[in-house]
């Protein structure tokens, strides 16, 4: 679908005549004193970025009920807040536990992102098939829900690796409706796929070639899944590619709130006259917080002049805490940088903050401010933080970006480029960044800016209206 | 070089102009016990397969000096044993250690069978720079004492990944040599090599495609090479494919041994009548022992015909020990026998049979004689127990491989095929082999044999001496 002429469709244009699917919906439950149900807004990245444009447009929007309150709300069917129809699907709770823990966040997940230590994970024994048959079903309620909703040819956005199969049952039932699906994760090459069943592959495959479209944030991810559809079902699937944005407006609000600015003058107090590294992060296996410190522990070994003149700061809040694999990484951050901190730290000076708390007020704050921001996984969809830091950055901070991100393809030769594996590498080019010239900063923090504000999450929504079709909806 | 005409080259013609190095020599030295160095053949799959064909010819052997006999007798210069000139090279201790632990077995082994746990390793450091550039010295210490010992126009086979930059100094001080490379293990895919730094990964395909070919055992891995070559080299190197194949004469010798008729005999009184699953492996974490058994748990579990009936016999013996990741690996597959074992053990039967000594004549006897072989690597070169198997095996058992052995291009279609990371997929295939009829299995046990039959040991030397354009010499 890229290269072709743009067309922008608009949102309020389909709105009445749109359904949005996703594990977790725009809103959430939860109890008052008083015993009654009452919404809160819901978690997550992407109905952070997807929320605000669907409000108030009369689209309907569907998520799996997570909490107990969640539960009782979906017997209620259809709601409305803040002008957006809201449906809670209440699944068998075991059912829903295989199917986003085993196969979307300990499967999927680790496949796309390359996690697996593979002498010894994954193994695909019977309670895996079992936990896949739960992610079919699970994905087939979704499809169902999707169809009862759905009036006749409306246009159904499908979002990320939890529902990738939805397709399957809308194309075969509902041929009337535009769905399109779009993967927030990397797509995993060929030679990974492998690891799966055939069967599996096949299903999977079968399930996101069937919607209209799948888009990815990336050409890297879109071509992968057409590699992976060539050679497991020898067809040729319909992709497009379309890079999430920050909302700048949002950003600005946070940016100048209370609880900003009062996180900007703690960290003035913490960091002085120091440069600052940072890093705001997911404790995510993908996001290389031990090669990020080794680098920086690098740095302080082979440039002495910064011992005691710079602090890494490392937003880093926990994640996916009932997987082992996330617990035992987290422990191996946590001692890592203290062992840093306890062989290099002075009565003065901390090398590594490291602070757990998640705090998105700090972390703008902290974003506003860093001299050199780290962004450094070793695979990723987008992250969105590369964008948002050059967006509010203003200290002319310098982006130091792995081109494992799906960032990358936006921002290669603007921002600094590291090889994640590289934790050598990835210390000289911190030195090169904490060493750049006031001119050459500025430079640099214009361009990267200018980059990051190219698109807004309009645009990435407009694109997946244009592929599902939606420009010919009256 | 694959698919154009075979010309058979003759050792013999091309033995006085023919120069082999390899990390391992065709013999090895000790102290006697009159204190006299001795020699001792050299030890390895590759030395085994190769010494036999060399034996007599006059061709020189370069290998490195391992033991500290092997450096005393380094001082003697060329030697000649066997009919063999034999040099050994004594590089630098800590040199060869970084070189030969660090880069070959624990980056390039890592790299091109996917053991990589990439959220933690490889870290790049400091240290493995200091690595690669003790790897770069190594290989040119070896391009040295090839250059000095080859004689005008002289044929040059190097082997392995452990001389994977031989060729870059002779093609630039030596054009008149004909030198060759052929690769034992895996190559791996573009999305893998991504993970060395880029003038590293340069300086290794570089290093690669200056020979005049470079040899793999299936065209997947020179496929692989290639793709590599083209993404950062932009060039083409010349490839061939020659699987390398056992040597019936010396299979037979070493099963009508009484060392093999012993070894068979304690196997006929442990087995007794029921039936026998055998893998015979290195402790290797390629090797995937621990999906084995847990297929195996699977089996007794959904097929409890099976308790009782069937005893798993794995002949694994350590190597490597020295890297950390072998250690801890021999330990998890030394536990999860042991748990097996007692969850399903009863005073009579024992399921798992695990044996971690290193005993050839044993591991043929039981080759005679097992019902299934596993061979189920994530990754692999070529695995030469798939093809040493069916040579031997009197019983017509029956060969289960997994499609991600490179023997898997020669077995494909005969062989029942594993996907080596689907443990449920692996008891399914194993209960297929175990219930098979015999009309069926002496079927199986014909064509997999003629298919391991098909080649031998000097068609893959002749095919290297044809890739080095040896034909040519007089």
């Amino acid at each position: 679908m890229d290269g072709r002429p743009r067309r922008v469709a608009n949102v309020d244009r389909v709105a009445g005549h749109l359904v949005i699917a996703s594990n977790r919906g725009p809103v959430s439950f939860r109890r008052d004193g008083a015993g009654r149900l009452e919404t809160v807004h819901g978690a997550g990245g992407l109905v952070s970025s997807l929320r605000p444009l669907i409000t108030g447009t009369g689209a309907t929007w569907l998520g799996a009920a997570i909490t107990e309150a969640d539960r009782e709300a979906a017997a209620r069917g259809l709601m409305e807040a803040d002008g957006i129809g809201y449906r809670s699907l209440a699944l068998d709770p075991e059912t829903y536990r295989l199917a986003y823990d085993v196969v979307s966040n300990s499967t999927l997940w680790f496949l796309n992102h390359r996690l697996y230590d593979l002498s010894r994970r994954p193994h695909l024994d019977r309670g895996w098939r079992e936990a896949w048959d739960a992610y079919r079903e699970v994905n087939r309620a979704f499809a169902e829900a999707v169809m009862e909703e759905a009036p006749e040819g409306a246009t159904v956005l499908v979002q990320d690796y939890h529902l990738s199969l939805v397709g399957t049952w809308i194309a075969e039932e509902r041929p009337d409706l535009r769905a399109v699906h779009f993967t927030h994760t990397p797509f995993c090459d060929p030679v990974d796929l492998r690891i799966l069943p055939d069967v599996v592959a096949q299903e999977l495959l079968a399930g996101m070639a069937s919607f209209r479209a799948c888009g990815f944030h990336t050409r890297r991810w879109a071509t992968a899944f057409e590699a992976c559809c060539a050679d497991v079902l020898g067809t040729q699937p319909v992709t497009f590619v379309a890079p999430l944005s920050p909302d700048p407006e949002s950003l600005a609000t946070t940016a100048s709130s209370p609880e900003c600015e009062a996180a900007a003058s703690h960290l003035e107090e913490v960091i002085g006259d120091r440069h600052m590294i940072l890093r705001v992060d997911r404790i995510e296996l993908s996001k290389n917080l031990l090669r990020g410190f080794m680098a920086f522990e690098e740095l302080l070994h082979t440039r002495p002049e910064w011992v005691g003149r710079v602090v890494f700061v490392a937003l880093a809040y926990p994640s996916r805490e009932s997987v082992p694999e996330y617990r035992a990484y987290r422990r191996e951050v946590e001692a890592l940088a203290a062992r840093i901190n306890q062989h290099w730290g002075t009565p003065g000076w901390t090398p590594i903050m490291l602070d757990t708390t998640d705090d998105y007020p700090r972390s703008v704050a902290a974003l506003r401010r860093y001299d050199v921001l780290l962004v450094n996984p070793v695979r990723d969809g987008l992250n969105l933080v590369a964008k948002e830091g050059p967006l509010v950055n203003h200290t002319d901070g310098v982006l130091v970006l792995s081109r494992e991100a799906g960032a990358w393809d936006e921002l290669a030769g603007l921002a600094l480029e590291v090889n994640p594996f590289d934790v050598s590498g990835t210390a000289d080019v911190l030195a090169e960044a904490l060493t750049m010239d006031p001119e050459a900063r500025r430079e640099h923090a214009a361009v990267v800016h200018a980059a990051a504000a190219h698109r807004t999450t309009r645009d990435w929504l407009d694109e997946q209206l244009v592929a599902a079709g939606a420009g010919g909806v009256p």
